[in-house]
This record gives structure tokens, C-alpha cells and sequence, in this order.
């Protein structure tokens, strides 16, 4: 069986490009006894790859050069020599960007293609999703009538967190970057307020306008400027969950900017930074909620999809144009066809 | 009844200085129903009092110009209208710096003069003792084994962080600004480690020795490059206590450094600013376990007294040239004295 590859080709420096990435063909070796053979279906990209594909410390140990990028995908299993796993299953997982892969099976999930459409296990049941549940449940606690303000609004945990907060009774303001995401939000989602951080000279006044009463919880998927805007409206005991700092991933220098000690402690709030493996016990119980949030209407989930394994690098450049609505992915093949 | 009172002449721009402060005569009004006339024994200067001395926001509503400064004061009931509070009754509160004052009980706590020095009252088992307290237990949570690293650690609040810390059983890393310093926290209290921030050229570099399996909790009251060199070293799932920024108090622009979200983020620890007032409702349980580990010798105490009502602007300013070792207090008179 031939399978088609995305390496890592170099580490990237500051912002990554089609250099960094290369494509190869190989043929995988014969299928032992406990092995499955996956293809590839739906292949996920994610803005925390970018750390993954420098070699400075980061939460996830670094790609190496010259192998497969990994990420979560949902393939199917084309063969099987594994009792647990037959022919036909779906699963979802973290993979190599590959066509086809081998896997013994460990860390699979295997996943109900009737419950939802399959993209949704790498979206809004899967890690995004589960980090803006966790990440606003657990450190933001919201409480009826709080402001949460959330940037990245229109992205793949954006959305989620923003419509939970909505969910919870909460004031919902995000900060995106285009007129189109910004309708989205507050047309689509129920977001009370949203500000296009692109075409908005002064954020700080914008924000202080859309929060008169302040800011209860942030859910900062940015970083940056966003942040130093946000910080100053902090309320009382505020809570700002730390989930992303995508405007900083591509910078080569040590980033500055003011110090936000003294306002946590002008404010007794809190700030912590986590990552949705952090609440991995409890996974089972967060899908389940955010399933029936779906089946109920009150979730709503968008996806953007690019169709073939050769736009992988384009749609993974593009999360940092911020190109895209809701989840990113990659849609490879479909399930049964050869 | 005459009293001197300390005025608040001009807000400090900076550094404050001798010229911030007024010092007046005034007769007392005569002593309503209810009322009882307070005669200063023991004043404390603290850092957090600059903070009032501006307008800027701060967590403390900022002090009137032309009206006495107040903070916590030791003082004796030497007249009373009050049933509540006998003549002789030594009582701890805020007060204002004046020798004698007239209060309506509000906010009044009655101390034991047998149990401990006054001063005590001032320190470990007052505002200080109690900051230290639920900072370092409630955010900082610390575990046996954990390192952990206070700034101003030689001060009122730091020397009752680390001793606490030891307790818990964890390695004790102070920072501090004078040999003498160094000499006390790890000689007379028992810190495993001491590094003097003024004489040290790379404080990182030391701060990575003293430290070799990084930190956990950092007790922070200075803020500015000192916090720079301990984040780094942060492990995964850190608390950070910041309960002073004394490094920046007198700054008149915004600061700025080194952005501490990507690190937050990568260890997935917590920051959160706090003041004592925050745990009010534990007081009682704080201070009494605190009095316990002073009588059991667990918890050493150091004050620096210096004489003299007029003295008490030197002794605030002398809090921002690091010049006192453990709680600064001014002791302004005895009980019983005329």
C-alpha cells in the first residue's frame, strides 16, 4: 500500500511558509497481528502546530525535521488486524498527515458517524470544543449576567466558548477580524457585541463601549495587543483564561508589552494558562454535553473544509491570515471508497 | 484634647518625599455618646499605602489631599463613651496618623497585650502575617518537596511566607537586597537558599542554581525584572501569588517587559493578584494558627521600630530603599503613660 506524506521540512522562521513542509510517497511495510491500517478522511489544522514546529519549549514536544506533522484526523480503518478495531470503523485520533497510516490502536477513539456529521469529532466534540468548554467552565466559571469577552471569536474554540457563555446566562462580546465574521458572530451565534480588531482604530474605546460594565471573564485565544486592550476593563476577581497566543507564535523576538501584574492585582483577578489535556478525565462527560447542546440547536458549529491532502499546508497557512470561519479542516477522502 | 495629626499634602509624583507630608495640631472635638478617644501606641508604614497616596485606580480607594493618612495603628482606649470598649482596652485598626483620634468602634479589634508583643499585632498576626498567609496557602497551595520562591523576602509579609513555606516542607529560595538580609532568611529562618538582587549580576542565573528542579509557587511583592527572572523557571501547573509590585509603585509611565501570557501558557500555571482583605471572613482560623507556630517557635518574628511620632514619614520612605528587615513600625507611645 503506497501512502502519500507531509514532512516537516525545516522549522519555520517566524512566520511558516510552503518551504516548510515537504511532500513524499512511500510504501508502508505489511500489517502485523494488532495493527490497523488507517485512511486518512478529515485531517485537522490548529494554530498550536505552529509551536510544535519550533524546537523551543513549548506545552507539546517539538516535530522533528523530516518526519510526518502530526494532528488530529478522523480516518477509517481499511483493514484490521486488531480485535478491537473492524473494517469500517471510524475513528478519530492523533495522526500523521498522511493518505494512509499504520496504528496499533492506542489513544483511538472510535466515533458514531450517525451522531454527527464526522468533521464535527475534530471540531466541536473534539479538542476545540472541549477546550472552550473546559477552558470557560473550569477558569472562567461564568455566572449570569458576567461579560465574557472572547478574541479569536470566530474560530474553531472561539465560537464554542462564546455561545456557552450565551448558554450561561453571560453578556458575549468577540473580537474577530473581518465584517463577515463579525456578522456571523452576532447574527448566527447570539453574540451581544462584536469588533472587528482590523478595521477598528482605537480597540480599547470599542471594547470599553460594548463592556459598560466591565469584564468578568476573557477567554484570550491572541495574545497581544488584544490582551493589553482587554486588561484595563477587568472587573473585580475577573478571570482570564489563557488558551492561545496565536499573535505572538510567528514573532522571532522575546514579545513585550505592559505588564499585567499590577492590574491583576488592582483587581484580585485571576489568569491561567491551560491546555485541554489538562482536563482529560473528564472528556466523556464534556462531549456529552456538548453533543446534546448540538442535538438541541443551542451549539451552533461551523466548518470550513478545503478538499484534498494537497491544500494540508495552504489551509494550515491560512489559520494566520485568519482566512478562515469556525473549524479549519482538510477533507481527504470519504469513508468506504477505495 | 490636642492631637498632631500627619497630612497628605500634595500625591507623589514618583518617589514620594519629606514634602508629601504635612504635620498639624488641632484640638479634639469633645467626646460624643458612643465615642472613644484613642491614643496611638504602635503606626505600620507599608508599601501598599503609595498606592493610596495617588488617584490612579488601585484596590484601595486613594487618601484625600489635606486629610490624615490612614493605615493600621496599635492604640489604647484612654477615654470612652462606648460600652464596648473600656479605658485600657488596647485595640488594633485603621486609624489615622495622628496621636490621638477619636473613633465610633467601628472596626475595632480588642488584642491580648499577654499574648504577644503589641507590635505583633501590626505584623505576623496582622495584615502582614495574615497577607502571607492565605496568599502563599490559598493561591500558592503548597505541596512537601515544591520549590518556592518569594521576592521582598526579607520584608513583613516575605519572612512569614518563607517560614510558612518551610512548615509545609517545601525548599525556600528568598530574594532580597542586602547581605544582612541574606544572612537572616537563611540563618535565623531557615530559607535554603538567598539571593541579593543588588549585588548579583545575573539574578536569572542564580535564581537557576538555587532552584534545580525549577519552580512552583512564586510569592511575588516586587514585580518588574525580578518576576522576569523567575518566570522562566516556572514548572508546569506554577501558582504565582502576586500580592505586591512594590518595584513599580513609584513609576510614572506604563511598564512594560517581557510578556508573561506565552509562559502561563506553556507550564499552565496560575497567576492571581489578592489582598488580604479577600479572606476576611478566615481571619480568626489565620490568626490563630499563626499565633500557634509564633508560641511553638515554628514561625521566628522581627520587627524594626523606630521612635517617635515625627519619624513615621522617614520610616513609610524608607520602605522604598529596602531599608528595614521584617515589619517597619513606628512606636509612637506606651499604654498607660500620660
Amino acid at each position: 500500500m503506497k501512502t502519500r506524506s507531509i514532512l516537516l521540512n525545516s522549522r519555520p522562521q517566524g512566520m511558516p511558509t510552503q518551504e516548510n513542509f515537504k511532500f513524499t510517497e512511500e510504501d508502508l511495510p505489511e500489517l502485523q497481528e494488532g495493527e490497523v491500517l488507517l485512511k486518512a478522511l478529515y485531517v485537522s489544522v490548529d494554530p498550536y502546530m505552529r509551536g510544535r514546529m519550533s524546537d523551543a519549549k513549548s506545552y507539546a514536544a517539538p516535530y522533528k525535521v523530516h518526519e510526518p506533522i502530526m494532528g488530529g484526523i478522523v480516518a477509517e480503518v481499511v483493514e484490521s488486524r486488531n480485535n478491537q478495531y473492524k473494517k469500517g470503523t471510524i475513528v478519530e485520533g492523533r495522526l500523521p498527515w498522511q493518505t494512509y497510516s499504520i496504528s496499533q490502536g492506542k489513544g483511538l477513539n472510535v466515533i458514531d458517524p450517525d451522531l454527527a456529521p464526522l468533521g464535527y469529532y475534530l471540531g466541536v466534540l473534539g479538542m476545540p470544543g472541549l477546550t472552550a468548554y473546559f477552558g470557560l467552565l473550569r477558569i472562567g466559571d461564568p455566572k449570569e449576567g458576567e461579560t465574557v469577552v472572547v478574541s479569536g471569536a470566530a474560530g474553531a474554540v472561539g465560537t464554542v466558548v462564546g455561545q456557552i457563555a450565551k448558554i450561561k446566562g453571560c453578556r458575549v462580546v468577540g473580537i474577530a477580524g473581518s465584517d463577515d465574521k463579525m456578522k456571523y458572530l452576532q447574527g448566527k451565534l447570539g453574540f451581544d457585541e462584536a469588533i472587528n480588531y482590523k478595521t477598528t482604530d482605537n480597540i480599547a474605546a470599542a471594547l470599553e463601549a460594548a463592556c459598560p460594565d466591565g469584564v468578568d471573564i476573557y477567554f484570550d485565544n491572541v495574545g497581544g495587543e488584544i490582551s493589553d486592550a482587554v486588561y484595563p476593563l477587568l472587573n473585580n476577581f475577573a478571570r482570564i483564561a489563557v488558551c492561545g497566543q496565536i499573535s505572538l507564535y510567528n514573532t522571532t523576538t522575546q514579545p513585550t508589552g505592559p505588564r499585567v501584574e499590577p492590574i491583576l492585582l488592582r483587581t484580585k483577578s485571576l489568569m491561567k494558562g491551560f491546555i485541554v489535556g489538562d482536563y482529560a478525565s473528564d472528556f466523556r462527560q464534556g462531549v456529552k454535553e456538548l453533543a446534546a447542546w448540538v442535538k438541541d440547536g443551542k451549539l451552533q458549529y461551523e466548518q470550513t473544509i478545503t478538499d484534498g491532502f494537497d491544500q494540508i499546508p495552504d489551509a494550515f497557512l491560512g489559520l494566520f491570515k485568519g482566512e478562515n470561519t469556525g473549524k479549519q479542516l482538510v477533507h481527504v477522502a470519504d469513508p468506504g471508497e477505495e
